[in-house]
């Protein structure tokens, strides 16, 4: 058996996240199925990120096992005939034994997409939460600094969550403004359960002025999840890089991220 | 009973089309829903535009009926308040007791949205048709020629449509391509069910070599649906625009259509 990393992205609208369900809906159950068809036999394959339902990933890595010989071209071609247009594949390489998708990552970085507008913005609400109460981006940002570091997030886990500790690092944290579309980049060591989307709920109560400025901090101290924020909804995350070189040089990385992930709304 | 017109758009994705349903999942179930619950009274709202299941609206537009006193304002924050993120209300006024969104329409514009690039995108694909087979662009915008004009239009329609004659006579077809993304704008006086997407599905036949160039000829002069294409996915589809004043000018609108309703993706 050879192993193999493969790469792909997906709008996360239609599945119920990645991890493999009993509903047959995780992308996972897709990819290895697909992948089943094609290789005739049955295929374990291991991300490292399990999405939530409804979140998106610009860029998802995992893996997988085979005795059959290697055909990119070929492989990429019948999944796509055999995936749904919500989820494309864009390279499958042999992956050397010691690689994991989850242990070997240096680091992972999500985007999260508010749209603070007046008027609703229905076409992009498969990718925004859109907010109607006046919230402040300066009030965002000044609270974003609060989360990089190396802290204990266990407010900002969700309760099902079966990790040994919840000490994680964030590197670094951007507010990136355009007109009404704020997005929120995180990059960090490693995420728990539903991490990133309760920071944002917590940034955005204190945007709108329903918590004063330092809850975040606050959270961190008192590790009580009732001091964090509200969960934000699904549709809003992306996971748009993983990293498993170095730890990226932030400053060239949010520079590199904003240009190539960016939907511009006209 | 005052009658006012309502303005909205919307992303088709998590709806049964515009037609209540026994379900609840058409939008004018979710729109009656929500104005029975801000005007305290039944509501019945006739739309111009019966969109199928999946097809988006960038423009549709309704009238209703209420004695409650006119607040724009207040209702429109109300209903953004009850109606999923996906609806959006972008104006309601008084309307003259004569206007009928639909026998008062004098024209109405679609856009069918094609991604032909070898790469899959999963990213649009709530809103485009992926096409992997080779797909001539020229050959679509050759063959488009002949939907242009007054037709019957019998094998391009639905088999259960209920229309009484099957003659429409379209204006305008337009073909505009931005790198893999390839817009198909159709504008005409009034449309069968599904005639849009029959009418692409048979487009790309001839675009990839499946159909012989005139295709759409002779399906207009058999009448015969196994003429015609296979009938588009719902996604690729959004009405973007009713016309009740003139006919518009046909250059004047392209230009503008093109450039307000551009979904750019990078």
């Amino acid at each position: 058996m050879n192993a193999y990393r493969i790469d792909l992205k997906y709008v996360g609208t239609d599945f119920h996240g990645w991890q493999s369900q009993p509903s047959g809906r995780g992308v996972q159950d897709h990819v290895e199925k697909a992948l089943k068809t094609i290789l005739r036999h049955d295929v374990r394959v291991t991300a490292a990120s399990r999405t939530d339902t409804g979140v998106h990933a610009e860029h998802q890595v995992a893996t997988f096992k085979t005795a059959e010989s290697y055909d990119e071209k070929r492989w990429i071609k019948s999944l796509h005939g055999l995936l749904p247009d919500s989820v494309g594949v864009t390279s499958i390489k042999p992956s050397p034994e010691s690689f994991h998708p989850i242990y070997s990552s240096k680091a992972k970085a999500y985007r999260y997409r508010l749209w603070l507008g007046a008027e609703r913005n229905p076409m992009i609400a498969p990718f925004c939460w859109q907010m109607y109460n006046d919230c402040s981006v300066e009030k965002i940002r000044e609270e974003a600094k609060a989360i990089v570091g190396r802290h204990d997030f266990t407010a900002f886990c969700a309760a099902d969550s079966s990790a040994k500790t919840k000490v994680r690092e964030v590197f670094a944290v951007e507010v990136h403004e355009k007109g009404p579309l704020v997005d929120v980049w995180i990059v960090g060591g490693g995420f728990l359960k539903q991490m990133v989307r309760i920071l944002v709920g917590t940034l955005v109560e204190v945007g709108t002025g329903r918590s004063p400025p330092g809850q975040i901090l606050r959270a961190v101290q008192s590790k009580n999840r009732d001091d964090a924020g509200k969960t934000a909804p699904a549709q809003g995350l992306s996971l748009v890089e993983i990293f498993y070189d170095d730890v990226p040089d932030i400053a060239a990385l949010r520079g590199r991220l904003s240009s190539e992930y960016t939907l511009k709304i006209s």
